[in-house]
């Protein structure tokens, strides 16, 4: 063990020091304007019940979820027993034909083959036997690992925040006051395949609203996008809107609603591969000539906000749902009249769709324009949140910030603020024992005043101790050595510019604490 | 599913918007000191390597740490196939007679079945299995199932920061400046019974620097004891200090340093079980009436620290290794006289061992006298923490918060503070679009001054938005209806004294932000 250098499994990070001054920046930021907005903080368990998070993320996302052995209450020998006792049982109920089959098989082969009278009953048992073992398929593998998986485990990793908010929303429900707006930062794990910038662990940054169906809420995820990613230094990104209703509009135009997800995984494509590609997918998915010329003109809308409203109307005038989404559309564009963004543009996008089974609204998505990256945020109403923990009628609304994909961007545009109080700000050197001694009185001035500081410990080498200042980025340090003491006068020293000036023990707190 | 109310698992918690600002509090307050006094914080993934963790915490506590499931990987036909392998191999790997050896006995038998040329040879071998199948017993099984799960498990669960934090210096040995003092404030799981008090998810807040042997480090961490708790708001605390190397020396002083772990058990229960009791537990651990003749004048050590350091240093004066322990344990005391505690009583306690295995030098416990808690805090030196990962020789100490704890007794004690930024200051109420629409400016201009504040939408009885208002703690409510949109004077409350008075929207933003 001792030769091999340790490491984190895969797709999981470690966050140094510098780093962790940068995310906690991210986060603190985008929190402190979650509160602003009246949003409260919740924190849910690393741990669900498996019942909680099974069937809430389709079939592909259900093979994604961590799941956690009940070690710990199976290792003593009573609890082992009853482990095996489940496994027998959960054996004993397989209809199918699979590895652990074969194990219940023996059980009943060899209670037959006890009770066999003859030689030849014994052999006709075990030909029995091996027949069932020749149907053994992988694939039915599968059933037999989740019968014996769900028999060790009961508990699952977090997948995202949005079922567990749901969860605690129902559980909680008399407790809480609604409107409840909380927002919510914690890791969430996924056992996709990892990739640069694909991670099986990482932080969703989310806030969200139950129990209100005012689209003041919409216009307010708007202003939230708006300012906190102002506040982090972005001045160029777009905050595109779009709603649900709209696209079912479009799709009742062409008397398709029941297509609505072929027409908008094609159309949501546009950006990427224009109109013509757009075309033959919707040809490749059994569109229309005829359907695809009707649309055209919608999918291709241009103009401002108001402009594309406009047309919208009137291409949609005789569906009662478009227009209901362009009247919800409209009223977010009112309440943002009142309370202008500062930064963000604002985009009507019919085209995005984003996690449309899942929507029933509003549809957001924000995209820097100063880098490339995906989306940073996105976001929309749903109206069914609490449904699959039987809290029925419940609307909501919520945004997600993407708080990996930011810290790149900041990185890259050199956002990231240089000077952090976080860090430390000033380190006392000294030459010995005496030095060290001289210098706690001024550590603890310091400390008093709240500046963060640090006094090297005796017996280092000058040099070693001023490395160590650079390579924790400490702007100032203070040498004390034996002219400093005889003197009163010590070395203070701002490590960017390299100046050094000799001040009192009072100049230096005073110049710190300035 | 939709009638069962959801839940959580056992042994962890969801933390409401209240408890989640009290836990702040205390983690922003405990990690401003950290940050003061130097230390940088630090993340590592939920999940470890299981080779990271297992044999670290004994045997005991490896049976405590929680694995997680490779689903994600053995979820494709490929890797499916390749678990089952994998399983295949642990099988054929088992030496004991265990449930899952009868799966691999019968693919020997199978493969042997399938060569046999007489009925009788078919028999022989099926009777050779039945014979292997009568060895099976419930202990073996636990064998089976540690192979079986170490097949299908490969990650767990962080137990605690201690290790990861070994891994983590040990990984990137390259990257770090030494002495590196680092702080970690993450959440740790463990399969224990759930109790009261006693969670299976709960968050450790420790502070460690590896690398540096001044006792300087020492007398830091009793200061940051000191500040942080203080900051706390609590007044009466002791920080109880001891030195591993005196413990040695006591041992050493009745020769029997190989039973230090046995004296230091005994001794340790003086607060509970009294002199007579530790007599009694020494005398049933093997230890002789002269030893604990010579040993009594030590353990009821009295006077001040000073004084029992004086007693100390005679009674260990044949002990090299106990006279170390007391100049050590001195030379923190006297770093203490240049930066006086300003809330603390700082307690040399002899009986004090703590997890003694682990210690090689200072040992610190904290214990709160104004509630009945066990310790809120410990740590001590370790003079080998990376050994275990192969990187001999650097030195460490460390301090841990029990946050779960401090929160009780700050609850209990009624010191959290009421007034907190992080939640929403004034809540905007009105009867109407109309009021609503005349609201959103002011609600704009509040937070451009960084009040948290809050416009109930539309639609909503007034006693239903106060009601809100109450809930939440919102301290300040503002009313508009048709007189206050007509004269240009609103009406604002303290929600708390009930005092109501007419504010026009500019006096409004100067009383909050004011």
């Amino acid at each position: 063990m001792a030769s091999i250098k340790p490491s984190v499994p895969k797709g999981t990070r470690d966050f140094s020091p510098v780093e962790m001054v940068k995310r906690n920046y991210i986060f603190d930021t985008i929190k402190s304007v979650f509160r602003k907005y009246g949003y409260q903080q919740i924190e849910t368990p690393t741990m669900e019940n498996l019942s909680t998070l099974t069937g809430k993320y389709g079939e592909e996302g259900d093979k994604l979820i961590f799941k956690i052995l009940d070690s710990g209450e199976y290792f003593n020998s009573k609890s082992l027993e009853s482990f095996f006792n489940e496994l027998d049982k959960g054996l004993l109920e397989l209809q199918d034909n699979t590895n652990f089959e074969v194990l219940d098989s023996m059980y009943n082969l060899i209670s037959k083959y006890n009770s066999a009278e003859t030689d030849a009953e014994k052999i006709a048992f075990h030909d029995d036997y091996e027949k069932n073992y020749k149907l053994i398929a992988p694939k039915n593998r599968l059933v037999a690992f989740n019968k014996l998986t769900n028999n060790i485990s009961e508990k699952a990793l977090r997948y995202d925040l949005t079922v567990p908010f749901a969860r605690y929303v129902v559980q909680h429900q008399n407790e809480i006051t609604f409107p409840f707006k909380r927002f919510q930062v914690q890791p969430v794990w996924r056992a996709d395949r990892p990739q640069r910038g694909r991670y099986r662990e990482f932080y969703q940054c989310d806030a969200d609203v139950v129990g209100s169906d005012s689209l003041l809420n919409e216009a307010e995820f708007v202003l939230i996008y708006d300012e906190a990613l102002g506040k982090l230094g972005l001045k160029d990104f777009t905050i595109k809107i779009n709603n649900r209703k709209i696209l079912s509009g479009i799709a009742e135009l062409i008397n398709k609603a029941d297509n609505i997800i072929d027409l908008t995984v094609a159309i949501d494509k546009l950006d990427k591969i224009g109109l013509d590609g757009v075309t033959k997918e919707l040809l490749d998915r059994g569109f229309t000539e005829t359907d695809i010329e009707k649309i055209k003109p919608v999918i291709l809308l241009q103009g401002t906000n108001a402009e594309k409203l406009q047309s919208l109307r009137e291409a949609l005038a005789e569906s009662t749902t478009g227009l209901k989404g362009c009247d919800e559309i409209e009223t977010v564009f009112t309440y943002l009249q009142s309370c202008p963004l500062q930064t963000a543009t604002l985009e009507l996008d019919i085209t995005l769709a984003r996690g449309l089974n899942y929507y029933t609204g509003a549809i957001f998505e924000v995209k820097t324009n100063e880098a490339t990256m995906g989306s940073i945020g996105g976001g929309g109403r749903y109206d069914d949140l609490t449904g699959m923990f039987g809290l029925k009628g419940l609307t909501g609304v919520g945004i997600s910030f993407g708080a990996d994909r930011i810290y790149d961007v900041l990185e890259e545009l050199n956002l990231f603020p240089t000077t952090a109080n976080q860090t430390t700000r000033v380190l006392i050197c000294n030459f010995d024992k005496e030095g060290e001694t001289y210098g706690l009185p001024l550590l603890q001035q310091l400390r008093r005043q709240n500046v963060n500081a640090e006094l090297y410990p005796a017996g280092a080498k000058i040099k070693k101790q001023l490395d160590y200042a650079n390579n924790k980025n400490i702007p100032y340090t203070v040498v004390i050595g034996g002219d400093e003491i005889a003197t009163g006068l010590l070395t203070f020293k701002d490590m960017s510019s390299g100046v050094q000036e000799k001040l009192t023990v009072a100049e230096i707190v005073d110049r710190m604490v300035g």
